[in-house]
């Protein structure tokens, strides 16, 4: 299998390396064989080639069975015009293979409860749900868009959110597909209560239900949802929702976690690598956290837990994935810890111990 | 002083009735006279007169110095078309007042403070935070917009955000007019990475904080900002942001305090009332909540709060806005609770009987 590694910016080198420590231990343990290839990406590759996207990393990319990413980003390219930036890359990435499914997988791990910000009878039931973010329409990429300067030297910013039917059924699809392997129900978010778009988003989400009779179907408005995952965060599943809304629905879920340095992201598309599978792009969803770079502190389990999403949704590799996610509760419970989730008690590793330790429990 | 009450659906009327008794009472202790009359709104307006903003209600408004809200909607009317939806009055008079300002005071009431979902370590400093939305511009009213079929079939559902520089500068302004008021700090939140309108809402911001030079200015991506309100609500000051993002970051913040049954809103916009000050629209932020609504078990706080803020900013009657806050901080500090935010060791009051307690405090 061909693995493309972009690493990027800030810990995205270091957390990376971690994750490929890991799996090349399941790989042996589970008798197939990696072949890793290292490409620049974001602000690492707007240095060395003048463009956060280069033609050499989009060619690796597209040969490819699954992209494994690090982060990027960095306050020196905050003044770079947008196309230039590190993010672009994403975008482009995003657009490139049709990753239309984000998949976030929101789940607090029993032993670092203590690290969430919510209270004990809040979060006590146990946490795990499954963001399901339309990744590639929407307001993101909808035209028109743009500055423009009327006549009378009015500046107007305008954005499109536009969602076609079809857009909305492959993405509900992924939801409900994903929701009957998990507890059956599809919690959906919109504004269909001052948006049309929003409205078409509701009536194509029934429609698609209809064809999932076994799951349940529940529809919150955006505001709403941003508070019952507050409220009742034990009671979501699947929960589905457009580029936008799923963007911030995404962050704000993930913190209630305590441990965003624990959560990986999938993002699938039509796009298939050699093997029919989704050729897809896995990246933790911490960021470049440049303050900590390179200094052997940052937390490897998010982009330890991609390599095990990357097994399971790119290689068809069920049992290595879930090998490497038994690994990473294994050594959570031993009482093993990095900086950003340590409580007394615990043994602080640093990145690369930390991957070590999740490697020598494999298998 | 003219005040039109607009009651409307669900725990509404006597919430508002609650509210009522304390202006009262604050009236008589600060020698002024209020004149309040009352007028259907929302589903209850459908019901009797066919629209959710009835002509009637609309000419009262028109003359009022102020409007007081007690809430809309219910299950019921979820099935009507959009226009004739009981939230469809909000919107009606947000417009026709330009209520461009949407202010959100996100206070966490010590004695309430284990009605939180966050831990004490988080809000323990306390959280005292307003949040200012843009109210009648961006994708709740632009244009394009709608729902259409192309002729191949394909649904295609359209909203568009659009800011012009006007429209941005003036809730601005706003905002840091009311950060000099308090700890003299602006969070503004944007989408600057991913929209245009979010660059240019960023850029005027900046325009008008160079006005404000002693206003700290910071700005947040939304999903960050999500983020960041569950990890330091301490830190903010006032929150500047559109109407699509302070909607949701507004709930979501709402839910911090732990007692989205106490909190106020207050929608201000360029209509002067006859005292050249604002026409403001005051609503709680609770909503109408069928569920108990006429069963004198509803928290009437939130409703006399926005009573409060009806003083300061309608009718410039500091003191006595002073006045109802103290009374209702008096109140919870003697234990009195609804049965909300009831805790062992504490009185729980009926609506009527709560709002009575906090009008015996006043003056
Ligand atoms: C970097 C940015 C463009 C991106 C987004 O908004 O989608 C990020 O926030 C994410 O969620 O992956
Ligand atoms: C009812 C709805 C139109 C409204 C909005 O989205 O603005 C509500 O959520 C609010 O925040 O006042």
């Amino acid at each position: 299998y061909r693995i493309a590694c972009l690493p990027g910016d800030g810990i995205g080198p270091e957390v990376t390396r971690g994750a490929v420590t890991v799996l090349e231990a399941a790989a042996a343990a589970y008798g197939f064989a990696l072949e890793f290839s290292a490409h620049p990406v974001g602000g690492a590759a707007y240095d060395a080639a003048g463009t956060p996207f280069p033609d050499e990393t989009r060619e690796a990319c597209d040969a490819a069975d699954a992209i494994l990413f690090g982060a990027v980003g960095g306050p020196q390219y905050d003044g770079l015009p947008w196309e230039h930036r590190p993010e672009a890359a994403l975008l482009a990435i995003r657009k490139r293979y049709d990753l239309y499914a984000n998949l976030r997988p929101i789940l607090l791990y029993p032993p670092l409860r203590d690290a969430s910000p919510l209270k004990n009878e809040i979060i006590g039931g146990g946490v795990d749900f499954i963001i399901v973010r339309e990744l590639v329409g929407g307001i993101y990429f909808g035209e028109p868009r743009g500055i423009t300067t009327l006549e009378d030297g009015t500046r107007r910013g305008v954005n499109t959110e536009v969602y076609t039917d079809a857009e909305i059924a492959r993405i509900a699809r992924m939801g409900f597909t994903i929701a009957r392997g998990r507890r059956r129900k599809v919690t959906s978010v919109d504004k269909a209560n001052v948006m049309e778009a929003g409205r078409l988003w509701r009536t194509v989400v029934d429609e698609v239900a209809r064809e999932f009779p076994d799951v349940e179907v529940e529809h919150l408005l955006a505001d709403n949802a941003a508070m019952q995952i507050l409220r009742r965060p034990g009671d979501f599943d699947v929960m589905l929702a457009s580029n936008l809304f799923g963007d911030f629905l995404s962050d704000e879920a993930a913190m209630l976690t305590g441990s965003i340095g624990l959560l990986p992201s999938a993002s699938l598309g039509a796009a298939q690598n050699r093997l029919g599978l989704p050729k897809g792009f896995y990246e933790p969803i911490h960021g470049s956290a440049p303050d900590i770079a390179g200094r052997d502190l940052a937390n490897p389990l998010a982009a330890i837990l991609c390599g095990a999403m990357l097994l399971r949704h790119s290689l068809g590799q069920e049992e290595a994935a879930l090998a490497v996610e038994r690994a990473v509760v294994r050594v959570l419970e031993e009482g093993f810890r990095t900086g950003d989730i340590k409580v007394p008690g615990t043994a602080v590793l640093g990145t690369a111990a930390m991957a070590a330790e999740v490697a020598r429990r494999i298998g």
